[in-house]
């Protein structure tokens, strides 16, 4: 027998006994995000009337602490941020849930008027990561294919050298796009919702490519779910008729095959009902699950800053839609059964 | 709020959370050896008539992955070595197990008549280990006191050096400590009993030295059941008394008092009915649990090379020998609980 592939690949067997980590036993990813820091410090702000700058990071902390003690165990694993996050919660999160760190300052940085670029953090590095336990990094960029050749020349290049290090480490890399129109259209409204399906479409197939070596993609929905003509019944219905379901099937349909990775589709801050729909449609076209954080504890804001009011909506209401979304999330495709996975 | 730990700390979260994946949720550890190499050819050869050096790679590959693929979501971590274990088997490790990796060739080398000198694996490293997605490095020493200090020399320094690079990579560093002696005094005899727990104890008095950054001991056990007084109606009763069981008990705490750090029991091959009760002893006076191997699998080499009995015997029998074992376990002291925890 020849001398074992091991030497020759640690990276490529670290990074699949990584992925293993992330996901359940059965390959599917069931993931939930509490790196939020900016979107979170203004949903406190508007809970107090103070102004968002004003809130303290004693306050985001404290949300992520009741979040992660309370909640870790039932996720395949738990995407936070490294300071205020990570460095917070870490003993919280049991053995058996992965630990994914974001590697991207909060928001971004405005340039040319309206384009975004997306910044790393400071003191912080895939290689510091890796010592720190995580299991995987996540890069969150934001991409307008109409933005100027600078801007995205940028943000490219910021996913590609995320990807080398990544690969060097021996650490999934999840890569999130959030795309956005330079244009001023507001990306929740109706007029957006057709447009937004072409730009994630595109986004999973300029980001798939293997330059960038990403293991797996964290994507936004392809379309609306509350402009759909079969949906004007829920409580989600937004007003108006832009798709209909098989429509969306197809953009589904479109982001699987555009991607060249596994995918998992990420909640943006919808209700459990919307977000539970958007599980199926996304698994039944071939993805391997979700990645989401707001759809199951948004609403722990509201008792901000009572702490036992906090810790009991979070082991009640969040846990049970974390458990109608974990059930929904059956049908995911195991990230080893991909279509493309090597 | 302060600029939180983990810039200056990635590798003390690291490795708190890399323990945190040997061990159970609970924090104690139940963990599986098949790491052997240069035993398991002997027991192959024993089996089959072969000389033990023409017993193919692939022989010792085939039970390590008959091994492997079913009893590794049972424990809280595999210990198994890098070349013919891990590399064919770490896809059938779920990510819910630890994996544990060892860094020694087998055996020893001989030097001065009788002892005992460590040699690390070529071409494999701390690093490479945690690349390939460890989580925990498990290094053997062979330990006599009265070994000459060129030898002594030699064995401290190559667990001193481990403990910095594994405190470099973040990765805990589980040390198994075996006692000999160069007198030539059967270890496995009554002669050697009570001497035995000396040694023992005198090891993990030794090893837990801070300068050696240790995090998890692997020792054997303090004492010989087999001679035990309240043990004669026993299975493995071995024909003579040497201890009485508040001697053993005794022996147990002596090795908890000396050790600063955590530790578990090892099997030494003994029977599961053996093992069951030193997993008592040990986890009374302090022991976070077991790595063990030979007490759960050694009988499926009754049934090499045929592989539907090889398979069909660890999953009724040594399964059932695994479960027994794991019950035993309960009572074993959480490793963050551990007297010297920090």
């Amino acid at each position: 027998m020849q001398q074992m592939s091991i030497t020759q690949s640690p990276e490529i067997i670290g990074k699949k006994r990584r992925l293993a980590s992330l996901s359940e036993a059965s390959g599917r990813f069931s993931m939930l995000a509490i790196d939020q820091r900016q979107s979170l410090r203004k949903m406190i702000s508007s809970q107090t009337g103070q102004a968002p700058e004003s809130v303290l990071e004693e306050s985001l902390v404290l949300v992520k602490r009741v979040i992660t003690s309370r909640l870790a165990h039932k996720a395949s694993a738990i995407l936070t941020d490294p300071y205020m996050g990570y460095a917070t919660t870490w003993e919280f999160i049991p053995g058996s849930t992965g630990v994914l760190l974001s590697l991207e300052q909060t928001g971004y940085s405005i340039v040319n008027n309206n384009e975004r670029l997306t910044r790393l953090l400071a003191d912080w590095s895939v290689e510091k990561a890796l010592l720190a336990g995580a299991d995987g990094i996540k890069l969150l960029v934001w991409y307008d294919k109409g933005a100027s050749s600078a801007v995205m020349e940028h943000q490219k290049g910021i996913v590609q050298s995320t990807g080398e290090a990544c690969y060097r480490h021996a650490i999934p890399f999840v890569l999130e796009v959030v795309c956005y129109s330079s244009d001023d259209i507001p990306t929740r409204g109706p007029e957006y919702a057709h447009e937004k399906a072409i730009r994630v479409i595109d986004a999973a197939s300029e980001f798939s490519d293997p330059r960038y070596q990403v293991d797996l993609l964290k994507l936004e929905f392809p379309g609306n779910l509350k402009f759909v003509k079969e949906y004007q019944d829920r409580s989600f219905y937004g007003g108006s008729v832009i798709h209909d379901i098989s429509e969306v099937r197809d953009f589904c349909r479109s982001v699987n095959d555009a991607s060249r990775v596994p995918w998992v589709i990420l909640s943006a801050g919808v209700e459990p009902e919307e977000f539970i729909e958007a599980i199926h449609l996304c698994n039944d076209a071939g993805a391997s699950g979700f990645l989401c954080g707001r759809a199951v504890w948004q609403d722990v804001i509201k008792h901000f800053p009572n702490l036992d009011a906090m810790e009991s909506y979070i082991e009640t209401s969040a846990a049970d839609a974390f458990d109608l979304i974990l059930k929904a999330n059956k049908t995911a495709v195991p990230w080893q059964q991909h279509k493309h996975f090597k």
